[in-house]
């Protein structure tokens, strides 16, 4: 067995070998940072999070780069996102990247996705684009007219290898921006010339401007994972024009191919409709984490594959929460059983079913990462662990460590779903009201004179650090320390 | 009264007026992020928050800007510090920022520091200071060696003015770097040549290098701010020679001046003896933060003025920690009588007293921020409320209330010691014995046959949201939901 990675460059799944034996670079597209995150951001991320965590599981060592774009982002009206979000919220267009970078984190960090190891900005690399445009020009590949740059898509024979689309086929209006200025409609901006207005520019040879979209991708994947490099990751809507346009500015600048695998996921549709912030339909995690857990949003997200279209509904949702407790209900008393249990062998039909799951779910996440597949092995997992609970034979602490090591190795190291703490033992709101029921409880031992039982609460809870103190007024509690 | 602020260029206290009426421009000196932040980054950063707390308190607008260095910042052996953690650690110097960014936002958000509202990188302003260096050549206050530019000290005979050396009198080897490319010693660095082997370099008009140190500030100061701007912090040993080279970048390049006040936080001590990563005596926050609250240790660092050193001991910080939770006590015991007391006037005695302390804290805050003489006007203010506490007389919801409203405005909006919510309120590792103590109660009880009193704690508990479910092998308790 070996991993398999549907290449969408050759559209089919092909065996993984990385460039370097034992090192993964990858890059994958990452936010534009204008608003909050949606469940659009959840399905990209949370799929890459799990691709990077079974590569370094496999062994691995990986370098994940995801960057954050700040400038250059235009909307369809040629307006740069930020800068409207900025206009809007009357703020500097920096606050805006602040702002939403933190809240795009946030919102990650909840869904249990590991941080990328370098996020660069677009902003923060001006001087490496301008590079790039400047090859391309000296190159031939390129043109100036007014302070702006364009590639001449006619130039790069291979413009259309990605997304199978032919340059003759390109209509002016499908995501084309129809300036004037250009010789084909299907060339695309590599620096755009700015007015004085326009707070985000920048000065190059070409006068004061910002660079386009595709520009920054292109140098910030290569600056940091060199060219070529191994897997370069987005979502399938920025397969035409981004990547596109990627493929064509890294291999006419340098000569030399950009990328070995290219993966896409697949979008998220509410009820059968497809989401999109112009349709009013996205749905915002922050508003989304107030019904339903992050986890549980995680777990919703894996429990389709990457590349099949992720549909969005509360009965879907409410599903997947059931069936993500139902998980998680046997992997608790599994673990609340170990401190109980008796030492022992691990016996031979407990190793083989262990033993089995494992190569099944190993093999169904080298096929490409289905995690739908993986997360059924989980489950057949459960069932026969189920039955082993609730039989007479007990199992020994060997035995329910082996089992809840499998869960660990493949629900939390994999998949990030099984986590080490479950909610109810890091939650605390639960603690003050707990505390106010023993103190009442101790007050009917008293008044009943039932001295030895109101006393040993009391120091029950002093041991756990809770110190009480009769007053007149009633009894307090405090903590020991602050 | 009006604020006043020492200014490090004056030398003196200045009744403070910024420069566009309502609004403030902030810019503090921010962390070089090659290491984890040590208790002298919380004492810069603590101090400069609850700056920018009061001003916003006072209804200003703030912009507060704060950078981070992740290039140029040199060690006296001319190697960069991000670079030579890189190759200790053998990562990417893009990787070794990410990781310690992290970790400096990490331990300012434990501190209840308030994050900047922009932070910009170093390396994310190269164009921005390659156009300074530009500016700077043009006007002849800078020349170019062998690839690097230096700023020529001699022509801007106002050097020195922030930190009151003269220039005949700097010697090499304080800080100064004596490259022989120099035409004086005192020269510093605008733009340094990098050969092909440094990983961190970019194109600029004198070949292939990186920024100086000091013109990162220069730039992002006044890109997001303006020049000049109102605020410009840091710790006192920027004071030069970073914050004399700014200004002098700044004032030369542009002809106008570059900053208004100047305020600088005093150093931290070990039991008398400077702190230094070279002495090996610095103390890094996370293994404070395991002894001590980072709330104690907020606490510590403003019971000092910030313009004052800080003298870090065991006593010290212990002292602190039973301060804090005085003060702490009695906020608490005022929250906790509010839900029981009954509605009525405000006493006209304790209506006096909130009136006058807070009129004295605020006058110690507007005397340049005196922190330790407000704190001791909130133990004041607490010394009375704890008499009112005791005495005969019940203190009306009202009165309670603006009580607790006068602590939250003083000792959290503006200093950020007193939370809105306590730890053991949000602390949650006593849920679980807890919730434990509660079943063992209840076997008691049913074993006792006493069904009323185990029936209630099966009941107060399910109110909860924990579910008890009896079963063979014990009481089990689950979460109502995931």
């Amino acid at each position: 067995m070996a991993l398999e990675i549907y290449n969408t460059l050759t559209r089919r799944k092909e065996k993984f070998e990385p460039l370097h034996p034992g090192f993964v670079g990858i890059y994958v597209c990452g936010p534009t940072v204008y608003d909050h995150p949606h469940i659009g951001h959840a399905k990209s991320y949370v799929s890459f999070d799990v691709v990077v965590r079974f590569l370094r599981y496999l062994g691995y060592k990986v370098r994940y780069v995801q960057n954050i774009t700040d400038v250059g982002h235009l909307l369809e009206t040629g307006e740069d996102r930020v800068l409207k979000k900025a206009k809007i919220e009357r703020l500097e267009p920096m606050e805006v990247v602040e702002k939403y970078t933190r809240s795009y984190f946030e919102d990650m960090d909840a869904l249990n996705v590991q941080r990328p190891d370098i996020s660069p900005r677009a902003s923060g690399h001006i001087p490496e684009q301008i590079e790039l445009v400047k090859t391309l020009l000296e190159k031939g590949f390129a043109y100036e007219v007014n302070g702006s740059v364009y590639f001449e898509v006619a130039k790069f024979p291979e413009y259309g290898k990605l997304s199978g689309r032919k340059v003759e086929e390109l209509i002016e209006g499908y995501r084309i921006d129809p300036s004037p200025d250009k010789k084909h409609p299907a060339d695309f901006a590599l620096w755009k010339r700015a007015e004085p207005e326009h707070i985000m520019r920048w000065p190059s040879p070409w006068g004061w401007g910002y660079p386009g979209w595709h520009t920054e991708c292109s140098v910030m994947s290569t600056k940091y994972l060199g060219q070529p490099f191994d897997i370069h990751g987005g979502g399938m809507d920025n397969i035409f024009p981004h990547h596109e346009c990627e493929i064509a500015q890294s291999e006419a600048a340098y000569g030399i191919p950009f990328v070995r695998y290219w993966m896409h996921n697949n979008m998220v549709t509410v009820e059968g409709v497809k989401m999109s912030k112009s349709l009013g339909n996205a749905i915002y995690l922050k508003e989304l984490f107030k019904r339903y857990s992050p986890m549980t949003v995680r777990f919703f997200i894996l429990t389709s594959h990457y590349r099949s279209p992720l549909d969005f509904s509360d009965e879907a949702l409410s599903a997947a929460e059931r069936g993500l407790e139902r998980l998680w209900n046997t992997v608790k008393e599994v673990r609340e059983r170990i401190p109980f249990s008796d030492t022992g062998p691990i016996p031979q039909d407990v190793a083989d079913v262990l033993a089995s799951r494992k190569a099944r779910f190993l093999a169904a996440m080298e096929d490409d990462f289905n995690t739908p597949l993986a997360i059924g092995e989980l489950f057949e997992l459960s069932r026969e662990v189920n039955t082993w609970l609730a039989s007479d034979r007990p199992l020994s602490k060997e035995a329910l460590m082996a089992i809840d090591g499998l869960y660990t190795e493949l629900g939390d190291t994999i998949l990030g779903i099984i986590p080490k703490k479950f909610p109810e033992e890091v939650r605390g709101e639960l603690e003050v009201p707990l505390i106010q029921l023993l103190i009442e409880l101790r007050q009917e031992f008293r008044k009943a004179q039932d001295w030895e039982k109101a006393d040993r609460i009391r120091a029950r809870l002093r041991e756990l650090g809770i110190i009480l103190e009769d007053t007149p007024q009633g009894t307090r509690w405090r903590r020991a320390r602050v």
